[in-house]
């Protein structure tokens, strides 16, 4: 509990989490945003004044401090005054109170605004906060600038599929499927950059997996040697967020059961040509299927003691155009795929930084180069060797959690069915 | 210049800023993420080498350093050789040698990506990037949760107006206003929260204040008396993002030229009437206009030195529908604008927190209860007392500016003429 003291008196403000009445003695448990605390009460009247208090009742609670080991935190509030601050109107749609939530995931998703207040809900958040915190201040620490990019653009970033098309003052227009065009324009200004924000894809497929709306961790940065340099920063920041995490959601952590992940000093890395002979798979096949990644990710465990394994090189034609080639070998890419725990966590790689590189790739897909332009005025400028990555916060987390569904990482999720809460 | 030194020679990566040659010796400038650095190149091969590299070429510099007092830093670099990391493609559509960049607005608008480059547009960037940072961390560092709510919503936030309308997967929805109903959900679970992200107006007025997409740094919080806890929190938040800008770009900050304000520990409140009052309005004057908050910007500067100025109790009628009334006078409301300098910067204030209180606000304006049902939902399950503020990121920085056109503060502005870059 959060409590303010002073000589002779504690108040703590929250919520009537739990009520016990017993004989001669009513046991309240208060909810506050540090966690749950315990409130003794024998005085009768405040007793019959707190029986006429459903749970979640909001309360300001002042008494005075006792001991009492087997209260959590070792200490408890006795001789309380009570006042109500807010007062539940409804019942509520599930039992806040029960150690466990018990309840299907579409009643989590409706009743989101309520059922995230369950310590095991709100613990899952506070990984996913101090995600974010871990990521920024690993990418403060070493020179990069946030910025702040454009949700609405006049094309797709990608391709034509999976995007929310907008009226924007009477012209179509569209929703960011991620910010790579303008984070990779931004290294031409300020070298390194990264983006935390929203992006859209219209999903039309109805998985554990997939969001209409997810929060990218977007870095990006100039001077390097290739992909493996993208790699190593990668590694860096993965590293700091589980820092972070350990450090400020610890408990969280511990409420969440998360076993956090330790990050090899090297992340090993594996061709994708050696991995589709590794999994017995076709030298053709164009990708790796999701038993693939599971045996992958099995093999690095075993061979390397690792959760985290990259595979790099993916083949050409399933990059995006920007992609930088293998130098030695064009079938293949300087990108990777990180995967954690046998599952694809993020995508990352070397971009190409030359003008005539962008003008020859865009071509050999028979995209318009006017589509680019402002794009392409930045890689005529004078760009340098540069690549990056993007992190889905919402993956993260679910896979910290070994959720079977990403959202139970997602505050307020988007799909195909879901538009509210 | 960020250089990795050996025990013989130093290593620069950056851009040809500027080339000066002379009769026996070429000064070259390079600029990297750091600022500008000086290169003296005497060797004729080098010389010959540098007169084929136009400005914005990417190259890697490396030398030995000479301390030289008229160089920038006090140190240059000598005896180089250089390579060559990028090459432009096509002269550049403005100078950025030049130390003032002298270019019309559409012009560093047209060619953002090439704009931001020049040293005086990095240092705006830079100084919204500090001032993000110093908002998350004095929040983190008294309790708030960072929050990421959802962009897509199924209904406009506070009105039908000016809102934009998305095709999603065939039905209609829009993109969120700002996130004031979500932040509010949330302090019923995490009490104290904020989160920066993009919003989004349709503004059919082309303006220089006025962007169709913009960032905005919002916290909310439960807990409090009333709306002055909320100006307190403002207040040390304000304070914590100047501090930030002071320590981490105070460079970029003297060279956008500003003047960082000092917040006053008490920042001066006047009322609504008292305000309408003072500038000689009439009393049943609505709102303030632009001439009253210049003129009461004066005097909160005569009055107090104090560059912030307060005014609560704005008209219930002009104010949302979640805002709480004063108390002893429903006529008003508490909650405030934060004018700085005589413009408007901040609205903020306390919220509604009873259910029956947001069945006859929504009565009272004939909004059907139905199209907030989740927020009912939440309002009605136990709600703190509560309330918050939004600042615009690009407002703040262009007021910091004092520029004239708030696309100035933006990397990528969007607006009834503008969706590219």
């Amino acid at each position: 509990m959060n409590t303010s003291e002073s000589a002779k008196s504690v108040t703590v403000e929250g919520w009537i989490h739990r009520r016990r009445q017993l004989a001669s003695v009513t046991f309240v448990v208060v909810r506050d945003r540090s966690g749950l605390g315990q409130v003794v009460v024998t005085d009768p009247i405040v007793r019959e004044q707190i029986s006429e208090l459903p749970e979640e009742t909001v309360v300001r609670v002042t008494g005075s401090v006792a001991e009492n080991t087997k209260a959590p935190g070792g200490v408890e509030i006795v001789d309380p005054t009570i006042s109500v601050l807010g007062a539940p109107a409804q019942l509520q749609p599930v039992e806040l109170w029960r150690p466990k939530l018990s309840a299907t995931l579409p009643t989590v998703l409706d009743h989101a605004a309520i059922t995230w207040r369950h310590p095991t809900r709100q613990a899952v958040w506070k990984i996913a906060a101090a995600s974010m915190t871990g990521f920024r201040r690993h990418l403060d620490s070493i020179g990069f600038t946030e910025v702040a990019t454009p949700k609405i653009v006049d094309q797709s970033t990608e391709s034509g599929a999976n995007v929310f098309t907008l009226d924007y003052f009477g012209k179509d227009a569209y929703l960011a499927q991620s910010p790579q065009l303008y984070k990779q324009i931004l290294t031409g200004v300020f070298e390194r950059v990264y983006e935390v924000g929203p992006v859209f894809r219209a999903e039309p497929h109805d998985t554990a997996r997939h969001l209409a709306e997810y929060t990218s961790l977007d870095a990006e940065f100039g001077f390097i040697n290739d992909h493996h340099d993208v790699l190593a920063l990668l590694r860096g920041t993965l590293a700091a967020m589980i820092d972070t995490i350990r450090h400020t959601a610890g408990d969280a952590a511990a409420t969440a059961g998360i076993d956090l992940p330790v990050v090899p000093e090297q992340i090993p890395v594996l061709h994708f040509s050696e991995a589709l002979d590794l999994v017995g798979a076709s030298p053709h096949e164009p990708d790796l299927a999701p038993e693939h990644e599971r045996l992958l990710g099995k093999w690095a465990k075993t061979q390397f003691d690792s959760d985290f394994l990259a595979v790099e090189g993916y083949p050409a034609g399933k990059r995006p155009f920007y992609t930088h080639p293998q130098p030695d070998d064009p079938r293949w890419t300087n990108s990777f795929d990180l995967l954690f725990r046998g599952l694809e966590l993020v995508t990352g790689g070397q971009r190409l930084h030359n003008h005539a590189d962008y003008i020859a790739a865009l071509a050999a897909r028979s995209e318009d180069p006017a589509a680019y332009a402002p794009y392409l005025e930045a890689m005529g400028s004078g760009m340098p060797p540069h690549g990056g990555f993007a992190i889905g916060l919402e993956r993260w987390v679910s896979r910290l959690l070994e959720a079977d569904n990403i959202r139970y990482a997602t505050l307020f999720p988007r799909d195909i069915h879901r538009i509210r809460p």
